[in-house]
């Protein structure tokens, strides 16, 4: 009757956690209440309230800076961007994906081909102790759009179903694909490159490849896996079985892309994609709620908690050192600039070109999920994505997602 | 724009996670599939489910015995757990509390003092070389009534509204609040001895008296700000606020209790306990869904992580040395025995005493959680529970759940 050394019984820090989320969630709903209140999407006031809290340690409040390193709340915050890309892969089936057209791929293409050579470009110039990696890498962040954010605006300004949007929308979904396409490419051709191998053009095919295939992959067998597991786990007694069923699919998948050295957060989007309700028709015809309102309220818990700990990691500290501002505006401008490429994707059309260019303006969240991979990435010892450059990257997403919202309201009354 | 030293970038370890993740909460389903066709509760078959996933390691597969120590995985099921008490607290009113009468106060008392008399003895006899200490608390243990499994039962039986069911329901959740104070009290009392203060019954007194004000007064304090709390979040801006007022509501008792020195899960009940829906009427009318819906999917998903872990830290190897089995089978025979004196508490009434007897008999979560935060607690270096006794008190849970539907169902029948 012996027993495996836990080192950590659960008693002990319960405090401690217990009280990091009760503030970090007041300090979430206070920032988002606030960032309502101003016509700003809610994750606006959430990485701001972070960046707050963060940086009450200027003021000899650090308890809260000190929460960065806590692998418990690590823990909940990583399972928050699962779920995050689970919920975004949800909304999207493999049919949309499919009838979004060649227009919103010509958009996508361009909107990731120009902010990463402008990217790499401001890191030439601004970086030029660092290695060609990290501009690569600067590049990278500054590719992905924020479906959220756009899709808010649209349809808070009541313009979901114009042409445009449709192509805003579908260019900001094959974006998201993409953007894992390449934030999973990057990871495996850095990590090579850091144990020696030689980057080849194989290599980087390789392994953009190989995050191909997995995400194809994953698409082929999962829609024939996941109606025979929802009608399986249909047949079993217990509770809360449709959600459990969900969420095992959801980390299974997120594993195994990470088996393959991909991020968790992409397979959890191809499991996200690949659930459609037919699946778990089983389940609603016996009167279960449906599956995003079952996770709606784990997500509205945890995803906060990212947003938050993203803000947290923000050093306002020497913020105007002139070296660091002047970074700073050139990956902003860069950030910007970069994405009106994607009025090109509009040639040819009556399409409203400045539009199109502004709605993809808006980085939010992906941009955070890559810098904050790039913290753990090294090439040689040196860091992919340092201390400055995270903060750098947090204030280019504050930025575009502050100036998105007023830009397109104008951009779309202009027309009228 | 420096950045706070991240160790743990979100991105590194989610892998692993997520796969921790799927494989528990699969384990946690079959197991109680299974204990559900075979007529038993569910989270017998989760503990019986993480037993024999953590006992793997008899046949060379230890990975699951190593997540005993993932602090990520610790830190949410100790989130389940402060949820499984806020959502049993939710169940009851104080109001409830008031009504349930001086019958159940008198079983509840006469089922906390004759089964840790009991549980002191087989100590004394058992474990001659330990500390006092660890008798007291190996009685301590033995104590507290699951008001879940006894009261599944009853509804499962249609019983429910039987006068012997209102007895044993209401001393149930009166033995709820006497095991807290219980807890409180002998971890408080141990932690003073170990530093070296006398343990005299003016500290005694103390904690426990500081255990009861905590409660009363969280109770007093909590139904005067709980209702002004929700009015104030109900004119917030945004998504998840009832839900998040709630969570922050009883992370913040539980951060409070664990600040005066008690276990989380003590504020989190009492949390649970202030509640009522009137205080959130606002929401309700706005037509969000109900406090128990929008709590139930993060309970669901994280509970049975708890109870799953429980399970993984029990290791089988040497559970049949003749000594430990022995200890083991008088625990057991102390646990049900002791709790037939409740029997005494239904005399001079037309009520079944039996059936009363019974009702009190299993421990379910209740002990686990005892045993549990035993682990982390030390007298003059030794471990007041210890390798051997955890694994007993899990044996002693497992017994006294699997016994008690089967003896239930057949003393209300036998009436008949």
């Amino acid at each position: 009757m012996l027993l495996a050394l836990p080192t950590q019984a659960a008693a002990g820090p319960g405090g401690q956690l217990a009280l990091a989320l009760a503030l970090i969630l007041v300090a979430a709903k206070l920032g988002g209440d606030l960032a309502e209140r101003l016509g700003q999407p809610a994750v606006l006031g959430e990485l701001l309230a972070g960046v707050l809290l963060g940086n009450l340690d200027l003021v000899g409040v650090s308890w809260f800076r000190t929460l960065t390193t806590d692998v418990s709340l690590a823990g909940l915050a990583e399972i928050g961007v699962v779920l995050l890309l689970f919920e975004v892969g949800l909304e999207s089936t493999i049919q949309d994906m499919r009838q979004v057209g060649w227009r919103s791929l010509i958009v996508a293409m361009l909107g990731v081909v120009t902010p990463w050579a402008l990217g790499y470009l401001v890191g030439v110039v601004m970086l030029p102790a660092h290695s060609p990696f990290v501009w690569l890498y600067l590049g990278a962040i500054l590719t992905a759009t924020s479906v959220g954010i756009t899709a808010r605006v649209l349809r808070d300004l009541g313009h979901s179903q114009t042409p445009e949007a449709r192509v805003i929308l579908g260019a900001a979904v094959i974006d998201d694909v993409l953007g894992l396409v390449i934030l999973a490419g990057m990871g495996g051709l850095i990590q090579a490159a850091d144990t020696g191998a030689s980057a080849s053009f194989a290599g980087i095919a390789l392994v953009v490849g190989k995050a191909v295939a997995f995400l194809f992959g994953a698409l082929w067998l999962g829609t024939i896996i996941s109606p025979r597991l929802f009608g399986l786990t249909a047949r079993l007694r217990g509770a809360s079985l449709l959600l459990i069923t969900a969420l095992v699919f959801c980390f299974l998948l997120a594993a195994g892309a990470a088996a393959i050295g991909l991020a968790p957060i992409v397979g959890a989007y191809a499991a996200g994609l690949i659930l459609e309700r037919v699946h778990y028709r089983g389940f609603s015809e016996r009167g279960e709620h449906e599956l995003e309102t079952l996770i709606r309220p784990i997500s509205g818990f945890l995803v906060p908690v990212f947003f938050v700990m993203m803000g947290l990691k923000v050093e306002l500290a020497g913020m105007f050192e002139t070296r660091q501002l002047g970074l700073a505006i050139l990956v902003v401008i860069a950030a910007i600039i970069g994405k009106q490429a994607c009025a090109l994707g509009g040639m040819r059309s009556t399409l409203d070109k400045l539009t199109i260019g502004i709605g993809m303006i808006p980085r939010g969240e992906v941009g955070l999920i890559f810098a904050n991979l790039g913290l753990g990435l090294t090439i040689h010892g040196e860091r992919i994505v340092d201390q400055t450059m995270f903060s750098t990257v947090v204030l280019m997403v504050l930025v575009t997602t502050i100036i998105t919202p007023p830009a397109l309201k104008w951009s779309l009354r202009r027309r009228r």
